[in-house]
């Protein structure tokens, strides 16, 4: 960097998560380049960003190598959703294992900072809860999310293997559920379907009987803990994991307050009164996990970081959001 | 096939396993081509061989993509010892993902059978004893023997999904520990490590007290269960899974019965008599698995097979071929 502008990849960088970092980024006087296949990512996520002269655009899939001389590279590229990733599981496990491949390629040729979202998939239907990031998961190799739950665990065992053999600097987290503007109006998971359904007056569909809790985390707490996470100095993460016996720094993010999904359907029909929506019942679907909760000591000790977004303060800004995307089309 | 020769290939076909599997497809009259990259197999073992008119040896990665028409192809190729595929652990997790995307992308375009060998380590350190086929395992995705175990891992879920979205013919089985001729002599496996140190005079190092304990294959047992399986129709694979709302062919394969390594080690003294070594203790390694023993209850249906060599005549058999393997040195 030696004072000139810093320059950073974004690899998924037209989807939710992704557009949102790329324009805090950009806000704060850095160079921006995205990549993304725009398979489940969108040009209309970074439309606004596209006249920015430090901002660059790259359509390009990640399971096929890619270059540049970069500060620091932000790996968030993989279709997070089930819809979305069961739809070409193949492709989903490629980009999971190779995507991560070719960045830490990258990386180790060009000394870049990594970024690597996992996801709190790894734990798959976990047996020890709330999950800390010392939890190994009870996973399905075999299922319908197998694509997704392996290849990011096969992604975690690559960062970790790059961390050991050849001191690349990945600093690792697992996102547990996350939500707010600019979410795939299609992502199929339980927010943005509830809000979506409720907007269009359609019946809102619980699976089982709805109590089955989650943890809602709003997208501003997580892209806060990303930045911190990012500006700390390689000593200090590597001292932090160190002292608990983790030989790879992983943190768990994600808002621990917990809610069950008939709850969280209810708040929305609350929050959009004028819809006509009620509560439906399907039977749950397979490998569905029961119960996910992160516990999140880690991040608020290396970070001092907490989620600070409440559900009911998340959750109309997201409707909000959902509104105008409706109304647009 | 039509009343053609059949033709096979095997990947890693010059390792322990491998070579037999090539010698005995030969034997039966079909033509046979090893692809090794020689990391831990070896010319050696398939050097009678060579001069085989129905055999063919192509030097070549699996990481890179292949080529060739096959009636079936056996995917084997993984460093599968500790010593050898951390020596290089990206390499490992490679191998293992990509040559496994190399052979099914091979096996769809040309229509061949894939048997693919997966391993006991997908099960890691297990809650579960002895483990079915449905048993999801306990393997931690940030320690020294993730590369292999979740290498391993992630190449399932890609048979998985090969299975459902192509219909690729995949048959895959957990190899538990097997021993026998053409071992890799510093395989540095509990067998071979106590072969070579009793014939040469050197002390047995045991880890922990030595209680921890361990079932033994002989190599004969696994191929014949190997062939077996790969003969069966599609259709009765296919019925037999199903019937047991297993999604994907999947087999446990090894030999049930258990021995601590203690009484292995005193078995391998007692049988070369002559030799001075005694007992050394040492710690055990991290995320050592304590314990694991195969339920073999579906391949015992499936193939009408199991194992009949015991330790006891199998490891006569593995001595004999290491002296005169120590004797040729």
């Amino acid at each position: 960097m030696n004072g000139l502008t810093k320059k950073v990849l974004i690899t998924g960088g037209a989807g939710f998560i992704g557009s949102q970092l790329a324009r805090r980024i950009l806000n704060e006087g850095s160079e921006v380049t995205v990549i993304d296949n725009l398979f489940t990512g969108s040009k209309s996520n970074i439309y606004d960003l596209l006249d920015n002269p430090r901002f660059t655009f790259l359509m390009h899939d990640i399971t096929q190598p890619f270059w540049g001389q970069f500060d620091e590279i932000y790996n968030l590229a993989c279709p997070a959703s089930p819809i979305h990733y069961q739809r070409n599981p193949v492709e989903t496990i490629k980009v999971s294992f190779l995507g991560m491949m070719n960045t830490l390629e990258l990386a180790l040729k060009t000394k870049a900072r990594v970024f690597h979202t996992s996801t709190s998939e790894v734990y798959g239907d976990p047996h020890v809860h709330p999950q800390p990031e010392t939890y190994w998961g009870n996973v399905n190799t075999l299922g319908p999310r197998s694509c997704y739950d392996e290849g990011k665990r096969a992604a975690e065992s690559l960062c970790a293997d790059y961390i050991r053999e050849y001191g690349v600097d990945v600093r690792m987290i697992r996102i547990f559920n996350t939500y707010g503007p600019f979410m795939h109006p299609r992502d199929g998971r339980v927010i943005s379907n509830f809000i979506v359904q409720t907007l269009q007056g359609e019946n809102l569909t619980l699976y089982g009987d709805g109590s089955q809790s989650r943890s809602f985390q709003y997208v501003d707490d997580l892209l806060d803990a990303m930045q911190k996470y990012m500006e700390l100095p390689l000593k200090k993460v590597q001292q932090f994991f160190q002292d608990r016996n983790m030989p790879v720094p992983v943190l768990n993010v994600g808002n621990p307050g917990e809610f069950s999904i008939k709850e969280l359907a209810e708040m929305t029909l609350s929050l959009i009164p004028e819809s006509k929506s009620e509560l439906t019942f399907k039977p749950l679907p397979e490998d569905d996990p029961k119960r996910r909760r992160p516990d999140i000591t880690w991040a608020k000790e290396l970070l001092g970081w907490e989620p600070r977004i409440a559900l009911k303060e998340g959750l109309p800004k997201t409707i909000e959001y959902f509104r105008s995307f409706i109304k647009q089309k």
